[in-house]
This record gives C-alpha cells, sequence and structure tokens, in this order.
C-alpha cells in the first residue's frame, strides 16, 4: 500500500490517496488512532471521488471512523476495456428508449461485483496493518457487493445498505446468508429502483438483526439525519 | 384540570394522574419547565397505564418533554358498556376461531376514535394553560389516532406511528391530509398487522416528510434503539 497523497482536512480528519498494485483508494481517518474501519462502496460502481460518497466518508471520519474506499476494475480512475464501454452504452441507450434494463445490469454489474470482493479483501488486509486502523469492521453503501463480502469476509460485524443500484441474481440469491446487524435505507421513490424489489430483498437477509429505513423522494434524495442514524448505527455495533 | 396524585421519579420526572371531567389521565413533565409536549397513546385504546407506554413516557419525560396519555371511553380506568364488552368477547372469539376480525375491530375502533379525538382536543386545551407545558405539540403511539388527531387538530407540529393496530376505513382514506412531519414505526412480522397494510398506510400519507423505520420482529418487539431515534425526531421539530 503506497500513500500518494495527504490532505490535512478542518476537522481533523486525514484524507489520503493510495495505491495497492492496480488499485486506486482512498483512506480517511480521524485524529484520534487506532480507529474501527468502515469500508464504504457507491452504488453499482461509481467512482470513490464522487462527492456524495466523499462526503459520507469524510463525517464519518469526522465520527471517529478509518473510512477507506476503492475503485471497482473499469470504474473511477481506472483503465476502462472497451467491454465495459459497450457496456455503458448500451445501458444508456436502452433506459433512454426506454426500454427494460435488467438484463444490460446483470451482465454488467454480476460480474463487477465478482471481482470486486477479491480487491477489497486484499485491501482490508492491507489496511488492517496500519497502526492506525483497527477492528472490527463495517461496511457501507453498494448493496450487492456488501452482500457478497459480507457472506464471504468474516471480518464484516456489520452493514449499512443503500437500496437503489442493481443487485444481481446470484447477490438475491445468497442475501439470506448475511447474518450481521445490518441497516438498510430505501429512497421510496427512486427512479431507478422498484421499491418492491427493495423490500423483498430486506425480507431475504438472514440477519436477525435488520432495520429498514425509508424516506420520501428519489434516488438521491436521502435526508441528512440518515447520515447520524447510520452513525449511530456503527456506534452500536464497532464500539 | 384536577390532580389527584404525584409521584418524583429518580431522574427529576414528575408523574402526576389527573382528572378533566369524566377523562382519566397522566402527565409527566421533566425538571425543567416550561417543556414541549407529547401527546402519547397506545394503539386501539390500550389502558393508559400499560407499562409499555409507562415506560415510553417516562423515557420521553427525562428526555425533556411534557408527555401527556389519558384513557379513552371505555378503556383502562373508564366505565365500560355493555356494548364493549360484547365487542371485546366478540373479538376474542373470533380470534380464538381464526376467523376474519376486520369487521369486528371497524365496528369497535372506528367510533373509539371519533369519540377519543374531541377529548383529546379537550385536555390539549387544558394542558397548555399548565406553566409548566408548553408548544409545540407532538404526537406518539396509536396510528388510527394520531391519523384523525393530526388531520382535526391544527396544533400538532410532528407525529410518531406505531403500526399494529386497527386504523379504521375513516382514518385510511384521511391519511393523505396528514401533513405533518412523521416517523411510522412497523414491526416487520407483527403477528396481528398485515405488513403490506401498513406499507401502504405509509405510502399513503401525504406529508412530504415521513420516515418509515421497520425492524424484525412480532408486535411487541420494537428495540430499544428506536425509542433514542423517536427521540431525536421530536428533538428535530418541537425544539
Amino acid at each position: 500500500m503506497h500513500f500518494t497523497s495527504e490532505q490535512h482536512l478542518d476537522d481533523g480528519v486525514v484524507e489520503r490517496e493510495f495505491t495497492l498494485g492496480e488499485i486506486p483508494g482512498t483512506l480517511w481517518t480521524p485524529g484520534s488512532a487506532p480507529a474501527p474501519l468502515i469500508l464504504m462502496a457507491h452504488n453499482n460502481g461509481l467512482p470513490r471521488r464522487e462527492p456524495r460518497l466523499v462526503a459520507r466518508a469524510r463525517y464519518t471520519a469526522a465520527r471517529g471512523y478509518a473510512v477507506a474506499t476503492i475503485d471497482a476494475a473499469g470504474c473511477g480512475d481506472r483503465p476502462r476495456s472497451a467491454a465495459d464501454d459497450r457496456a455503458r452504452a448500451d445501458l444508456r441507450r436502452a433506459m433512454q428508449a426506454g426500454e427494460p434494463v435488467d438484463e444490460i445490469f446483470e451482465s454488467f454489474i454480476g460480474p463487477l461485483v465478482e471481482k470486486a470482493v477479491p480487491e477489497w479483501r486484499t485491501t482490508l488486509d492491507a489496511l488492517l496493518t496500519l497502526p492506525e486502523v483497527d477492528g472490527p469492521v463495517g461496511y457501507s453503501g453498494w448493496t450487492a457487493l456488501g452482500i457478497h463480502l459480507a457472506v464471504t469476509e468474516p471480518r464484516i460485524a456489520a452493514a449499512g445498505f443503500f437500496a437503489g443500484g442493481y443487485v444481481p441474481r446470484a447477490q438475491r440469491e445468497e442475501a439470506w446468508q448475511v447474518t450481521v446487524p445490518l441497516l438498510f435505507l430505501l429512497q421510496w421513490d427512486d427512479e431507478g429502483n422498484p421499491r418492491q424489489r427493495a423490500l423483498d430483498l430486506f425480507d431475504a437477509f438472514g440477519t436477525k438483526e435488520k432495520t429498514l429505513h425509508a424516506n420520501l423522494g428519489g434516488h438521491t434524495g436521502t435526508p441528512w439525519f440518515e447520515l447520524e442514524d447510520g452513525g449511530r448505527f456503527y456506534d452500536r455495533h464497532l464500539r
């Protein structure tokens, strides 16, 4: 793990870019060390530099957590293949034409999740060797990745998922194997995410300790107080 | 309003029984005065002395709110009519036999809500004359009563509803007129409360600022942290 830049933010949080082999990532750490770690990923492999994710990460770090994110293969700062570009173009075309996009998402997001999980685990190994990072480990964000990670990675102790990304068949089918405490966040009127599908997924999670928070509004309209509620969820399970 | 008993609790909360005409009630006030008021009612007109309601009221008062509850006509400490007894017996018999109970609930709870709302408004008038009680006013608990109260009583500024009681047709139909900020609490596996009906009701509320919290488990299994979440909801809207 090589740190390539370091920025000191107002509230004592240190924001560092890193590379780990081919994987580019960002680590936020609070002033106080060592801090429990939260892995934070955007739905559908959106770039780790996206302002909404960065804002969540900085808030969470200021609350006393180490927060890390990486770009998935073909996403963010990483080189795109011709196949990635084709899939994105297909998706855009289908959405503009109002055609069903499930199969395109399935063929694009399914492999993305499968490939991303080993990289997140490698990143987790590296992060836990740092003196400023400690267990237990939480997860926040991208539902599909979080399901596969929670099922395959026993160090994940609590997870907060955002409904609203495409969840591939394989992850819907393994959702019952998620047994860690779970906070599931749903935007009631999310344009791209059928509500019933999200409610079915909440129902399917195997954990006995799961909470659904639903708020009115579209995909990006999550109210600010959910950030605090999420923080308290992690406080209950990671401290 | 006549106070008939007064008890000082450990955390500075004062618990007083009162009568207002025929209406028996309880008022909890915090050490600091004046405090914003929360009207707290149990689903389906359950007795105001029921330990779960009392625990919620004491917690909420210790958090800095004046909390008041009254018994509905025919409930709690109030005389029951022969018709009340008959309705309760019918309900018990139907539930034991596994028969549908909607029509019995409708004929029992419908009039109960209609009769209760003017009593709560009278109580509210009396409470707001007390120096230790202040606006704005919140509501917590019984969904059907809360809907009718929020629709008819403009002093209600925020409401927390517990799904899980029977909501009469009239209240389902006026739910769209509820326009105050709303926290709607659902137990995902509530034996007596069809989940879809609760989700439909959440969808029907007219307010733009509504949040659903759902947790795994049966009717009485609401996790303790929802009490804190509820407290923060009122803090956001009544302070």
